[in-house]
């Protein structure tokens, strides 16, 4: 149902904003205008999470559990691995890698912000961050544990179990897998990146972007990028053929990868994805789900093939990139957490042996 | 030469200590002096490396190198992985799982505190922490790079050279795998973890130390540990056939790793390995080169077969442990840093070729 909201309020906006925006240069105060109706900037505060309260408590241990390799089977794979903090989030390979050193199905998506997308994973198959983060760590090619072996080994070290009795205070048995990834979640919601150029340019500072970002926005909003680009996370609400005008090639969409398809077995969803973010775009190479495009330029040119039948000259995508450029907000300072000792009771890791 | 002087000065220890320690129960002042003619606290400063000054934008560069995966083939491995700030200064397997997945010879020793051992490695082939880091980036079980590919990565990033700009000022080229050791290095040196419980004693705090602590310590000196786990390192210092008076089971000490043998192809150096530092022992497991013992009560009672000739009894193993757990020392606050993005000419991962 939200999937449906977003995708409608989405649709209605390229035509409004494009009569707005087009026949001017860059005159500030209608350009900000316009950008507010279609973006929003990112919060200066952790935003609140549906159905699980963002406490300190629940930060501290999520961010403890995202750090842990011992979340994996063999102890060498935390969250971090893929969602690597000092990386934009992200691994920047082509998909990731992982137990035994398999090549995962799809690029690893950036934690960062990833709390103000509509859903999870590309193909939105978790609805939230507390449902995605049981996922890899499940996934026999990413950390290839299993519930009850999280469980035990985090039961089997007393400092962890203090931890989750004060972030889940009033709780019998807190330590749960659910409430695993219920303090993921929580520290999760703390990796946002406000304070952007673009965002301090909605904020009211006409001189946070140069001239050329500014004609790069108007022609993001122009061409149509921002009609699944928008929002406050820039993409990350709502669903898309990749190829709204015509497919890319397999080396850019190989064609084993249905996308949404694989969620709801719906003809219409066939190598439908979700938009993703955009916001630090130009520290999450390489792009698209397959990971196969390495250049900003070339997937800004692909884009404009694929979703919007037009072939941007050298002009438009120069401008585009360097308003995406302008995406990159301020990273959360996150400092290494120090983990629990395992205990004689804590389960040995397995590195060598498969699912 | 380092090494032979160290070694003499430890050999000459335990008679001297001996004598003085053992007749009595526990008296603070005596066993204060003691413990204070063996060992010496970690110092609460950073302290200075020979010939590489420890300055702020050396740490700085060096902390971002530590945690740069980018340093390895695959785009995947950095120093942090095997070295794991979170987890002890190490990744707690049996021995460390690198490029491909595979397993390396030995266990990871922690990073933290190792500027004060004399020498690094399990066997002591390189002289300071500048000459280590340049290993494992190169060796094909570990990182799998090499110099060149390493420095064309750093150099195809503005960001980073001018962070050796700043690190290195007044040289020319400064952008060399040389100074990015040195940078490692000077990080390294910050990772020391003072005001652990032994160290608030061994500075005059009588409190700091249980009574059982205490009898730990004295057992540890008179039934010789202190022989080879002295200074401020607690170990760290010299190198002693693992097996003094009796080889384990190729269980714990498998007979094809002859130890420093390797590096001095000397037949007395059969099996001989530098003493680790016990310092944080508690969250290094699992122990010795091989990383076979999980236990570190059963590490104690294997080092007091194999080095002392002597079954410890129960209430001596429980006693030293508890002595051991004191070593855990104050973590250094570490954040994650934000690292350069790659450009297009920063070399592509390939994770999935071999060197």
């Amino acid at each position: 149902m939200r999937t449906l909201i977003a995708a409608l309020a989405l649709a209605s906006v390229p035509v409004i904003m494009t009569a707005g925006v087009q026949a001017q240069g860059v005159d500030d105060t209608t350009l900000m205008e316009d950008a507010n109706a279609l973006f929003d900037p990112i919060p200066h505060v952790v935003p609140a999470v549906d159905d699980n309260a963002v406490t300190k408590e629940k930060i501290e241990l999520g961010r403890m559990l995202f750090f842990d390799p011992r979340l994996s089977s063999s102890h060498l794979l935390s969250c971090n691995t893929c969602h690597n903090l000092a990386m934009g989030g992200d691994d920047n390979l082509e998909t990731s890698i992982g137990h035994g050193w398999q090549a995962g199905p799809r690029n690893s998506p950036t934690v960062y912000n990833a709390v103000l997308n509509i859903a999870q994973f590309w193909d939105g198959r978790a609805a939230d961050l507390r449902e995605q983060a049981k996922g890899p760590i499940q996934a026999g090619v990413e950390m290839n544990s299993k519930p009850d072996l999280v469980v035990q080994t985090l039961q089997s070290m007393p400092e962890y179990v203090d931890h989750f009795q004060r972030a889940f205070p009033n709780v019998v048995d807190p330590v749960t897998f659910d409430n695993l990834a219920r303090a993921i979640e929580a520290f999760e919601a703390t990796l946002i990146t406000p304070a952007s150029p673009f965002d301090q340019y909605l904020e009211g500072n006409p001189n946070a972007l140069t001239a050329q970002e500014k004609r790069g926005l108007v022609t993001f909003i122009d061409t149509g990028c921002a009609s699944c680009h928008a929002g406050v996370n820039i993409g990350g609400q709502a669903y898309y053929p990749f190829g709204v005008i015509e497919q890319p090639g397999a080396d850019i969409l190989p064609l084993e990868d249905k996308g949404r398809f694989a969620v709801t077995e719906t003809a219409t969803d066939e190598y439908v994805f979700r938009a993703p973010t955009l916001r630090n775009v130009a520290l999450t190479e390489p792009y698209f789900h397959a990971g196969r495009v390495w250049d900003l330029r070339q997937a800004v040119a692909v884009m404009g093939v694929s979703q919007l039948g037009e072939e941007l000259n050298d002009q438009q995508i120069d401008d585009i990139v360097a308003f995406l450029k302008t995406l990159t907000g301020e990273m959360p300072d996150v400092e290494v957490p120090q983990l629990p000792p395992s205990t004689a009771n804590t389960p040995r890791p397995t590195p060598m042996t498969d699912q």
